[in-house]
């Protein structure tokens, strides 16, 4: 059962981690804590040492609603975290509210592409803005949020990466949207 | 975050329980361990005083194939789980390959459904046969099996589920499937 423990992976703000916060935001619903450091650690590391001050937990899951031309096109283009040059982050936390669960496969589908152009925008920044979407919902320990997405980008990217959080935030998709929290870091070596 | 909880169920295997395993039978990959009762628990329940043969872990999420037009048919004659008539139960633990999880939305909808009539087939047998599906694969600690659904019927519709079944595993989806356990139960004060 390896292959389900490297997909699940603990976002942990403390005073520890190669990620230096720079702001927490939350822009709708209840904030986070405060914290000076972020580090992603994976399920099969040894339990930490340090006392953190909030800590979530995400998987890796299979594509919900791309097609198979978008993912043609997506992965011509989409960057591998962890590059270099890459010396900021963003974590932003979601959750959407109940009548957005409540929805068909088809009708989430339609807001999400045909209606926000979800799909579109987020290709629109690539290879500057690289991505990585984990699932919170489903996991046995309920969590606060439904999904926590992961961008890292250059530092000149910045207003690039706003300008693609603006077009998202103003989508029909993110009118189901009840909880948001928007953090931004850069490498505790490159600040 | 009660409602998350509320999502999850345990099935527990063993010597224990209001259901009594009538057979259990692996049709693809390894078996599970045999055991006489099986009890369903969910999760805010206390820690359980006994040993336990198997368990397996599963949570109950939003549709992922469904149209509205579908739920809705679905909807109007799905009968509820715990009927007095239906003193039969089977658990089905799949698991699929990893072909399957590569493969995008579209092309999953159109294995499912268009081309293996997956709720269609489930529809032909409402409203005696009820089904509920719980997700695996996500959840923070590796399970089994990817899916399990447990189905509720009355003694005498037991022939219209094994055809219910036989349709399935002859469906193209059914090639994805590398792991199946089949598992029938009647209610132990019915039996």
């Amino acid at each position: 059962m390896t292959a389900t423990s490297q997909r699940l992976f603990n976002f942990i703000a403390g005073e520890q981690g190669p990620w230096q916060i720079r702001s927490n935001t939350n822009l709708v619903g209840a904030p986070l804590p405060t914290a000076s450091r972020l580090e992603v650690v994976g399920s099969c590391t040894a339990p930490l040492q340090y006392v953190s001050a909030w800590q979530l937990q995400g998987i890796t899951s299979n594509d919900r609603y791309v097609t198979r031309d978008e993912k043609t096109a997506l992965t011509a283009r989409q960057p591998d975290l962890g590059r270099s040059s890459a010396t900021c982050a963003a974590l932003i936390a979601l959750r959407k509210h109940s009548g957005w669960w409540g929805l068909t496969q088809d009708e989430r589908r339609t807001i999400v592409e045909e209606q926000s152009n979800h799909i579109a925008i987020g290709m629109k920044y690539l290879p500057a803005i690289a991505r990585r979407l984990y699932h919170c919902r489903d996991l046995a320990h309920s969590q606060p949020f439904d999904f926590i997405t992961w961008f890292e980008f250059a530092p000149q990217d910045t207003p690039a990466f706003d300008e693609l959080l603006k077009s998202l935030r103003r989508s029909v998709e993110w009118q189901f949207v009840e909880r948001e929290v928007d953090i931004r870091m850069v490498q505790a070596d490159a600040s």
